[in-house]
């Protein structure tokens, strides 16, 4: 590599200058105090752990596993995985190294490694802030994590033209189980409604055991009520059926009343990280952003990889996706040089209040500092500092 | 791996519970935001680099090369390293993404990684936060590094009992230099000067030009008022070794006058790092602590290895380190379910003031949290928050 080139990085990971450092760091900040005072309470979890720790989602989610990067513990010769997504090692911390009998709240940043980015404007390097709930398998608490999920997107400044879209793996799962269908059979179908081919799954369904509702479900999957209008009522009726449906249902009416200018849609089809989540899911847009904002599920019986299956629903979104284009101007006021006490009082103030203020070294004038916004300049025997 | 051990960690790798993180995440926001009011702006370096971008220290410093893991970038196919130090990161921005003409001062908070820890009691994962600053090659820009070092110590709750280790590199290099050594023998020498080995220092310089210079630099390391009596009029008038001596014994005065309450040591052949680093260095030991707290030094030319040589001096900690069995009570209070607008009110009044508050999910009751600290109860019309 020739010196010309050693400054260049890999794609999908960047340097953040401190006119993006300082807002990101702000809302770093602000962000992880909204959820403390809602009693999320703060984790550090470890940059590299054994892949098989690591493995208790990638065990139900491929996708996981292979953007994880690998690499050898000179320690114990075994294999490390670089963390790729925090949640499975809060599940773990939940499941084994803090134990509580009942309901626990976490939540965390840190910077997560992808060896390939997850979409196409996607970082391989997010800073990823989120938050977990361990312990209560009721709608209760999905409706607690979407509204610290909204409100964390609030306290980023994004207030108008969110988008929340809603689905529940339940609806699809109850179908497929009531129908008998294998595991070929599933795939296929979750593929045809990923690629929402309308046509082609009318054709699959055709000759499926409940092959109408599995076609109603994709065609009318934005809208319940047409989907109980056309589904038969012997699904309508099924117990684990109806109740994600209900679920749904409440979720939609809660939303809409604690969130009046949050659009809400739903697509009971929708089937992301099927095989991860296990109830209601949900994600977050913003006008002119093709990839969520924030995202999150219900996804209980993770801890079970390490000995103790809880409930469990939780969102994250990428620090850096959120303040995307935004900078702040960097303040810098330089003092002279001197150790007088005078001056020194006058600059410990200034720093006390927040302000950032260097003194110039030895002999260096004001153009050694080419960052520089004010200087403390000596009027009438008092110190001011004016723009420069 | 069997269920049982999916939790274990890897050597030198350890979660950061609630109770510890809000100490360092604390710790982290105030030795930033002091470093941000001495005018270091704060930057985000990538988690991981093409090897050879990172390599501009390890190129001088085989150690880092040795504690930095590789891995293969799947989408170049070349190698990477996950940083073991931010340092080289940062003066390539100075260099480089970010070149100013005149001084620039840099801080930054982050994890790093080692394949080995780097002592006995040392992480492989430190959270290092450090501070640089680049484009001024005298005394005054030395001294602020020590300043503001000792100031984040300060910030730390370390307010006495610090003892400060000064060396200068400029001693032994220009001995060396005037004495004509080859590379084995300078290598051998800072061999026994680190291992304190005097009778073989003696034996070993014996044969040397200026073997008795060489000899006592060894034997009064610690004594400037002495070496200077001790050491040939010689080596004493030559003009870089008169600097660097020079210089030592005004950074002593200064730091003396500056920080009264700190006990400061000199040793002039402690070569920790003596390939890398070029003039001053300094490293902070605080009582009942084996490793340095902070530590640091000048480094010039660095940029360099980015086509942009620039004179620079820095220094750095691991705040794990800074706060070890540090541990915070993690106050949580916990109110009722419900949804009433009084209710709301007083729960956000809380959470506007700081406190840590949840709501009861469903129909759960106070011993659903085992983490609650307080409730929230309604005596005599009004909320209260009660000790538990």
């Amino acid at each position: 590599m020739p010196i010309s080139e050693t400054w260049l990085l890999p794609d999908g990971v960047a340097d953040v200058l401190p006119e993006q450092a300082q807002v990101i760091e702000r809302l770093r900040r602000q962000a992880l105090d909204f959820l403390a005072q809602r009693g999320y309470q703060l984790v550090y979890t470890p940059f590299i752990e054994y892949l098989e720790s690591l493995s208790s989602l990638s065990a139900l989610n491929h996708d996981l596993d292979l953007v994880t990067f690998k690499i050898i513990d000179q320690i114990s010769g075994r294999l490390l995985g670089v963390r790729a997504d925090m949640t499975p090692q809060v599940a773990r911390i939940d499941a084994h190294v803090r134990p509580v009998s009942g309901v626990a709240r976490y939540c965390y940043a840190g910077t997560i490694l992808h060896t390939k980015p997850q979409g196409l404007t996607a970082s391989r390097a997010p800073l990823q802030l989120g938050a977990e709930l361990f312990g209560h398998d009721g709608l209760d608490a999905d409706l607690e994590m979407i509204d610290i999920m909204l409100g964390v997107l609030n306290v980023a400044g994004y207030q108008q033209g969110l988008h929340l879209d809603l689905g529940h793996v339940g609806l699809f799962r109850s179908l497929v189980e009531v129908a008998g269908l294998n595991k070929d059979q599933e795939l296929e179908l979750s593929e045809l409604y990923q690629r929402k081919a309308l046509p082609e799954l009318k054709d699959f369904t055709a000759s499926l055991n409940y092959g109408s509702d599995f076609y109603e479900l994709g065609r009318l999957s934005g809208d319940l009520d047409a989907l109980a209008q056309h589904l038969s009522q012997d699904i309508l009726n099924h117990a684990s059926f109806h109740q994600a449906l209900t679920s749904l249902q409440t979720a939609i009416e809660q939303i809409k009343s604690r969130w009046p200018q949050v659009c809400v849609g739903v697509d009971v089809v929708e089937l992301r990280s099927y095989h991860y989540h296990t109830g209601l899911m949900f994600a977050v847009y913003a006008p002119n952003h093709a990839m969520p904002l924030a995202q999150g599920g219900r996804y209980d019986g993770i801890g079970e990889h390490f000995g103790r299956a809880r409930a469990a629903t939780g969102f994250s979104c990428d620090l850096y996706r959120l303040v995307a284009n935004q900078f702040a101007q960097v303040e810098l006021i330089v003092a002279p040089s001197g150790r007088e006490q005078n001056l020194q009082d006058v600059i410990a103030n200034l720093r006390q209040q927040g302000h950032h203020v260097i003194q110039l070294l030895g002999q260096d004038q004001l153009d050694s500092v080419p960052q520089a916004t004010h200087q403390l300049v000596n009027t009438n025997q008092s110190w001011q500092v004016q723009t420069i």
